[in-house]
Formats: structure tokens, sequence, C-alpha cells
């Protein structure tokens, strides 16, 4: 039983995902592309003999063959291709932000409330990474008891030149703020950033970054956000409890001895340190969609994560610490 | 494009290989099964809607439908199979050993170039794990100059009721002699054995085992085997070079602080261990096969790896250096 | 050559301190000991053969046979032997704090200036850590780039039953504060205090806190103390450059296998996991003594450290960012 | 109380030990030294105001003022200065080897059951290292079940220029083999040294080594030596029990991450790698001397060295296993 999938916005990560699900996600089959630019679409369509070339995205989300959309667009597009998904009844799996706006997300959760069941998967893969499912694990054991503090550091060797401004946070601390939530299973309550002495490679970009936020029970998340920092990819992640802590270490493949020192290496971009994470998540987006469900991150995850990035941004400018908001959780997402 | 593959034995490890394909590899479609116990090749069919159970495993590799084949029967068996196989210029993934004996293994070589190309891939799985291809790449590097001594260590927490006598060397130990090739580029010259103070949970079997191989290069390799150790299975290895070493660090997801300790996790066995190197491998053979090709460890691996247990079996039980004894290798297999 | 020295305070700190200068600090004599309870002064005394009590610290000082003195006494009682020690001329090695209040703090400096050179050390024993200084040298190597950010982690195991209210600032935060003055070189300028949930077991202790310090030169430092943590004493420390960071590693003495496990030691305490520090400390009090020198840490570091802290105890209660108001470094102190 | 030493053998290694007793051990006072070349003994003496400097070893130990001795001459002197210490009734710390023959250990056993209590302490400074004290608690605690294999790797980045032939067993693993003898407690019964492709720096030392000894019960000890790796003095151990495994880490003081990869230092020499071991070892030698008595590895530690490192000797150049012929313990060095 073979799921088709059509792919909205086929850039370099798109394109990436078509590849992830050609080699390493049975039971998919690519058989529709649409970009804004109609030659990257072909260009597409060839990684896979057979697949469609829609000029609009709604077009293919529309199409007959496409039974579960994955969109990987520009992050403002995103609430229309994820509103058409819903309005056709199929599942969709959306990158990163779900919306850059709060009424977007917010009419993306009511969309989804009133088809009566959720189509929508968001892309915090971070969710998937054994990593963290350890981590949420060794907390709900009682290993480190009541937590207390999360520590969460996000560190890029470099950006792309279309990163600028406050992208630590929309673009990079809200995985940190979404995997937070999902391992104090704890909501935001308020915001507040920190702008150190800038990095000197950083130009605009609000780099490095410390943000805090308040949870509903009282426990903090403290996230570094470090974007120019040359060295590597490195995700580093604490959580500290009453009575223990929990934490990702270092994993290299081999250490080498050299030169008077040990040396182990740092993942260069987060495709290497993510790419189990894909996989399994890609995997039960297939699983679930095959069944007409979703699975995993929600549009509740994905609302509530913009309307924290947000926040933050305000917080960032009036150096102050900013309320997060959030509307009544929907039913469809108790937990 | 899909290559439609054929299964002989399907027991524990065979049901495994299929799940394997119908959730890690795309591209592959199990379409026939074959068991020496019928309600064992019944039950696996079943994994897979509309797999042909097959009483004989030659009738099975001869199928028209069938286009490549996987032997994961009984040791003993595989000889068979294999020469099946490459009589029916289908490719075919072994498990390990190739062959139980050397007169078998050198048959196996003997059809294959008769063939005139390769059809078998050993199953390895060791040389398709990250850590291995990075301890490679490594050495390959120059970073740790000539490599002079591979201390391995392999260890299991506990083995199966039907793991008896020296099977520490032709079941266990044979894959560090493999993958000792494998990173040394090198061939055993000869074998020696010392078994230490039992553990007193190892009924006949002899464990541990401290196996020597001297390689035609000079190149020592040590090989520690460790088979009821109870607390988990742990793979080690060093290469010691001229100048530098390359090791395998234990990679825990997570580390938990509590009660005065810093703790990782130790995988329990060798299907979690090396999963990723069997999905590698899997996705490899597939791949070649789609081509009507094979990749990976070869025949010849196989049989150098059979004649270097056997050489060990013996040493065992003389106390002394035995040598090993290779015939010429063939051409077919010229690296 | 011999330094004699006299020890005013001989609780638990000073009594290992004692036996600190007898077993591991050749060219010390200990020769006077005082304390406000007379009997345990004597109880010290017996630790070495033929020490003299003194009933007064102040008496002590003065002693024509005490040559150093060494201030282990309560808190609040640091300023009046550390300015007696000045006005008699002796080095002083004082325990952190240096005075619990600005105004003695600062009429230490004003008396050390009168008396035209250096006299007092304080007891940040880090400074002396091996650890600590291979980060500094780290950080001077320029391996790093410019710091931008220090993480400290501070955590007790427990704490004893005089700890209360902000001793997690005052007693604990101090120590971090200092080092991180020490690796950045750099005064900080302001203060903030955030309070997460309580630990269960922190009674009316703020615990744990998450301290910020803005750095003139606008790096951060975000200092978490946790003093209930039950699972053992755990320094953590990380400082984050512009291209690359340098931390301070678990480190136990063996790595232990066993139940699907690995297994390091972390140290129950501060006795243990700062021995070393305390043995070279003490090593370059006496070597300077013998010279009529101090070295190591000054009184401005005490001075800073102390302003610093209370202007964290005031943005605890206030819940805002708090200046940290400093006077002229005086020349005596300059770099 | 002032236990007053002479040092008999004052180049490079017995300097260093003058320096340690003057910087690091309360309690001892260095009043005469001595060596073969007088300008050494005098350029010696100058370390410590008012050493008295012997022309002959000998009149030194028989020295009023010395109440201790210290033997850091070479190697083949060794044996007639313990014995004149003997002879003295004077407590003797030798560096090892005790004596580079069998007879002239022999003969030292004798001397000292005549003398009729222990006055001998061998420089086998590891037993003093906390990382190995550590192991061989592990291992007395059960954690590990009963030790099976104890694997030893013993790194010099190189070595000096008097140091050639067969001294990577008589100089370096007889280190591994005492310290295999205490953490097994057991005896070595038979031994096996295989040379692998010699290193190209190595010239005519042997170098590698894998040295195995058969213990009394059955352990196995697995020795490597790797004289001239280059990258750093690195002492790798690990005991291999029946039900767990106890290992020495990498002990870098900071982590540092930079270019794609995170780096923790490996000491360059044995002098900074043991130097804590060395100063427990000197403060306990010092301990006991005050009380006329020694402690830590006995003569007999040092004659068991000596018979099996020459016992490796020759089986080096048999290339067959040669057994390791103890005499029979004297009752002096029951356990």
């Amino acid at each position: 039983m073979t799921v088709n999938v059509g792919v909205v916005g086929v850039g370099m990560i798109g394109q990436e995902h078509i590849r992830r699900l050609m080699t390493k996600v049975p039971g998919a089959s690519v058989v529709a592309v649409s970009d804004v630019e109609e030659a990257r679409a072909r260009e597409a369509a060839e990684l896979v003999s057979g697949a469609k070339v829609y000029a609009e995205g709604e077009d293919l989300i529309l199409a007959r063959e496409v039974e579960a959309v994955i969109v990987s667009s520009w992050g403002p597009t995103h609430a229309k291709y994820v509103l058409a998904s819903i309005k056709a009844g199929k599942p969709v799996l959306c990158e990163k932000p779900l919306a850059t706006t709060e009424a977007d997300c917010s009419a993306i959760l009511d969309a989804e409330a009133a088809f009566g069941r959720r189509l929508v998967q968001v892309g915090f893969m971070r969710r998937f990474d054994p990593q963290y499912v350890a981590m949420k694990e060794t907390i709900a054991s009682g290993a480190i008891g009541t937590p207390l503090i999360f520590q969460s550091g996000h560190r890029n060797a470099s950006v792309p030149a279309h990163y600028t401004g406050e992208m630590s946070l929309t673009d990079t601390a809200v995985h940190d703020i979404d995997i937070a939530r999902f391992l104090l299973e704890d909501e935001p309550e308020a915001i507040t950033v920190r702008a150190p002495r800038r990095n000197s490679r950083a130009g605009d970009v609000a780099d490095p970054l410390m943000t805090l936020i308040d949870m509903r029970s009282g426990a903090l998340v403290a996230i570094e956000t470090s974007v120019h920092i040359a060295y590597g990819y490195d995700i580093r992640g604490e959580v500290i409890g009453e009575s223990g802590a929990v934490s990702l270490p270092d994993r290299s493949e081999v250490v080498v001895k050299t030169n008077g020192a040990f040396v182990g290496r740092i993942p260069p971009d987060w495709r290497e340190r993510f790419a189990p994470a894909f996989d399994i998540e890609f995997r039960a987006f297939i699983a679930a969609a095959a069944e007409g469900r979703v699975a995993g991150p929600s549009a509740w995850d994905g609302y509530v994560a913009t309307v924290t990035t947000l926040a933050g941004v305000k917080a960032l400018r009036s150096k102050k610490t900013e309320p997060v908001k959030l509307r009544k959780r929907p039913k469809l997402y108790a937990n």
C-alpha cells in the first residue's frame, strides 16, 4: 500500500524531503511537485520519474492523485497551503513555522476543528530524535525528580544570506521552544530575551541570544542561540531536576588520538545531526497518512511556537519580559 | 522500480530482515519465503501480504518472480542456497558464515568465477556501520600513521541455548576477523587462541577468548570475545598506529546524573547496536540488485573469514599458533 | 624556611585548613589558633602539637610568633580580622566573603592602600583549580574567539542547616561570579536573578536560581545554582566564544560497565572536587608569605564579589535588573 | 617531626624527587645527596640549602644524619644501595627496578628477612594513583564479578636515547606487570611476547609489543606497549570481569570545541600523568619512615616484576611461552 505524496515547495529542503521519501521511507511515492519557480519544480520532478508538475500549490493539493501533502515552501505561504490541505481533507506535513502570524495559526486551528479531526503535522523533527526521546523518557521515569530548569543550546556554524534580523528567534529558537514544551509538558507564560555582545560576523542578526521562558509550572527554560559559531552544528540540552539532571552528550563516531589530543567530530549541519529524526518523522507521517491520520506535533504545537517566538521578538525589542498569551487549547488537541 | 526478494530461512533473523525491508528499504518487495519449518514460513508470509511460501529453498531461488535472494537459514545450509542463487544468476545476500567448511566456500568462489561476475554479498554488516566506516576513513587519512595493532572487543550480555563449544570463534569472532581485514586491508597469516579462566556462566562455551591474528604486513589483531558478560552488548575497537590511535567511544543517547554518578546506556543486543548498519547494508544490496549487481563484502571475504575461524578452532585445541592457509585470490575479487 | 601561621576560626573549614597545611604544604607551621568557642580552639590546637590558643583573634594576629594569618571564622567577622592583619603588616588569607558589607570591603581596600602594598588574599580557590586555569588559557590562546557568554552551573547535593534565605547568591553564586571575572577579565555592570519553581527540599532557600550578569564588555554570564540536587557536587561551566567553546567535562577516575550502563563517579562535595585547588592555593599563599607578599585573588576581587552578590540579593527581591555600582579600582589592584 | 632524607642518584628523576619533597611533602628534609657525577651532586645540593654531598652512595646511607634513603641511581646499582640501606636499618624508597637480576632481587629478600621487618618500598607509583586505586576498589566491590582479563596499554610519545633493545619490557611493561598483580591480587605463571610490525621510528627497540601473561588463577593479562607513538603519554587499562568491566577514561581538564571537533588534552609525559601518584607515594613513604616503617609495594613486588620481565625478554627471543618461576613468597610478605 503506497501513499501518493505531493510536495509544495521544492527548494533545497523540499528536494531533500523527496530524496528521503525515495531512499528511506517505504510505502511513499512522490507523484506531484510544485514551486514558485517552475524550473525548480521541473528539476525536482526529474528526481522522481513520473511526478507531475503543478504551477500552483493549491492545484497540486486538490489533484486527485495526491493523497498526502508536504509543505516546504517559503514560511509566509505555509498557512494557505495548510488550509487548502485541510479543506481537501488530506494529511499535511508542514515545515516549521506552521504560519508566520498568530492569526494564520489560529485560522488553521479553527479549520482543523471544523473538519473534526487532525490533519496537520508540523515539522518539529526533534520530537522524533532518539536523543530527545530518551531525555523525555528519563524525565518520565522520575530519575531526576520534578524538572525545574531546561537549558538548551542551539549553535549553527553559519547561516545563509537570507537569514537576517530576528530569525535567531523565529527560525532557530523556535525548535528549542517546541522541544521545551515536549520535554516539560508545560506551556510558556512569559518570555525575556537578552542580547549579549554581538558576534562580529553576525551583521544585523541578533546573535548570540539568551532567551528565558517562564513556564506555567514555574519551570524556567534558558535558550542560548549562537548562529555564527563556526565550529559546527551543536545542539546542547540539559534538564535539571530536583534530584538529578539529564543531558545530551557529544557523540562522535570515533575518537582519534593525535598530536597531544583526543578528538571527536561535531556534525557540520542539521542535515547530519537530525538525519535519524527526519527519517523517523517521515515514516511516522507516511504510516499515519496510509490510515488517513496524522501523528506527531500538531497545529496546536505550531500555534504555540509561533505565538511564543513573536512574543520573543517583542521582548528583544522592548528589553522587557513579555507575556505569552495563548488562546484556549481546543479539545481536538487535548493531551 | 521494485526488486522482488525471496527469503530463505525465516527464523528470528529472517523475519527481522523482512520487517527491515518493509519498513526501512524502499524499492524492495518480499514476494517469497521458505523455511525448513513450514509453519514458520507461513507465519513469515503473513508479515507480507501476498508472499508465496516455498517448501524448498531451491525452488524459491528458481521461481520466476524472485529477482534477488536473502539467505538467513541455518549456517550449514548456506552453501547450497548460495550456489543455487549463482546458478540462477540472481544476486544473493547470505548471512555469515558464507559456508561452514573451506571446501564449500571454495566451491562458491569457483561457481562465481565461472559465472563471470559477483552475485554474492556476505552479511558482514559491520562494514556498513558508520562508526567502522569513520575508523577506516581515519586510517586512510593518515592521521594515525601506519596501523600496527588492532584491538577488538566483542561482548554479548548472553548467548542463546544453541550457542555452544567453539562458537565464540565461528559465530562471534568471525565478525571481528572480517572487520580487521576491512580496516587494515590485509590478510591473516596465522592465528593463536588463548582461553583464560572461564566465565562461570559459560558452560561448554570457550568464553572468554583472546584471539591473536598475525597479518601478512606484520600488523597484529587481538580479539577479546566475552559472550556471557551480562552488562550489555558492547563492541570495542581501537587501531593503534605509528603516531596515533582511533577507537570506538561509548555513545549513549543521553547522560543521566543521579545518585553520585553520571550514567550512559549500553545497547542490550546487536539488533540495536547495528540497526543503522543493517539498514545501510540492505539498502546497498537492493540498490545493487536493481542493477543486477552486488556490493559490499564478497564471497572472498566470506571464504577468508571461514578459513580463519576454522584455523582458530584448531589453534584453540592445539594451544599453538596455526597458519591460515588461503588459496590464491581469484581475479574476480581483485582490490 | 618555615612560615608560622595563625588560624582565626577553627570550625570544620578551619580545621581542614590546618590539616592541609600539615600534610600537603611544606614550609608552613601552624603556631596559633583562635575561635569564638574556646573548646573548639583547644581541639584544633591538639591537631598541631604546640599551637598556642588565643581567646581573641586580634591577639593572635598581633602575636609575635604569628607571621601569616588565615581567617576562616564566621563571615561577618572577616572584616575586623583582615583589618587587624593589615594593621599588623601580616599577609592574610581570608575565606570568602572578604566582608559581608560594601562598607567593610571598602574599608579594607582603603587600609591596604594606606599600607602601600597588598597583604590580603581572598579564598577564591577556583582560580587555582587546574580545570579553570586550562579554561582561561584556552580563551587566552584565541581558540574560541572573543568570549560572548559564560554559563556556570553550581550544584550541591545538599546544604547545611545554617544555610538559609539568599545564601544561594551570597555563599554559592559568589564563587561563580568571581570565576566569571577571572575567565572573562571583565567587570559586572548589572545583575538579574530569576527564581524558577522551587526545589521541594529547599525550605526558605531560593533554590534553584538563574542569575544573569551583564559584563561591561557586553558579555553575558548565566549562573545556575542548585543546592539541593541530591546527586552530587557538580560544577559545570562553558565559555561560548565567537568561533568556539570551552567547557568543564565530567572526570571520573574510572568508568564502570554494569547492568546496561557505563557509569562514572561525581564527587560528593567541594572538599573532593576542589582538593587540588586548595592545595595549590595554600602553597601559593605560603610561598608568597615567606617573602612577605600575597598572591592570587585580591581584596579588590573580594570587594567586587560582595558588591555584586548584594546587588543580586536586591535583584532577587525587586525582580528587576539592578546595577552593580563599583568604586574606582585603586591603583594597587591595577592589572 | 621531620624525616631527614638522603638521595642516591640525582639525575633528572632524582632532582624531581628532591623538588617534590621540598614543595609537596611536609615533614621531609633532604639532608644529603650523592651521584656518580660529582658536578651533578653539587647541582642537586644547591636545590636544597645545606644538603651534604657524598661521593659514595654507601657513605650517604651510613651517615648519621640520614634517616631514610631514596635510590634513584642507574638501575644496575640499585641492589647495592638497597642492601646497604637494609644493613643500616634505614627505610629505603627504591625506584624500579628493585634490581636488574633475579639473584640481586633474591638477595634483597633474604637481607630484609634477616633484618626481620620490611625496610624497602619499590617505586611502583601507580599503586598510589587515584585512578588505579578506584579500579581496584571497583573490583573489590564485586561490581564486575570475578576478573578474567586485564588489558593494559602503555604508550609513550617517545623514549630517550639510552632506551634500547628490550627496554619495552624491562623499563616500560614492568609497570603494567606490577599493576596487574595489584589489581588482580594474583601472580604470573607464564609469559608470551608478540612483536608486530615495528614502528618505523623504533630503531632497535622492540616496539610495539603485545605481552600476554597467564596468571595463576587463569586470568589473562594483555599488555600493549607503544613507546614511539608521538601523540602523547597515554595509559590505557580495562579489567574485564564475568559480568562487567572497569576502565580508565580519558580525562582532560577542559574540552574545547573548534573547527568541527571537540578536543581534549592528553598528557605529554609520565611526570604530568602520574604527578598525583608520586605526591601520594612520597607522602606515604615519609609518613611511614617517620615511624621507622615502610608502606606500599614491597621488595617481593620488586622481585616478581624483575623475574617476570626477564622471562619476558626470554620469551621475546624464543617466540615461545616461557614460565615465570618464582621462589616461595617469604612470610615477611604474606598478604
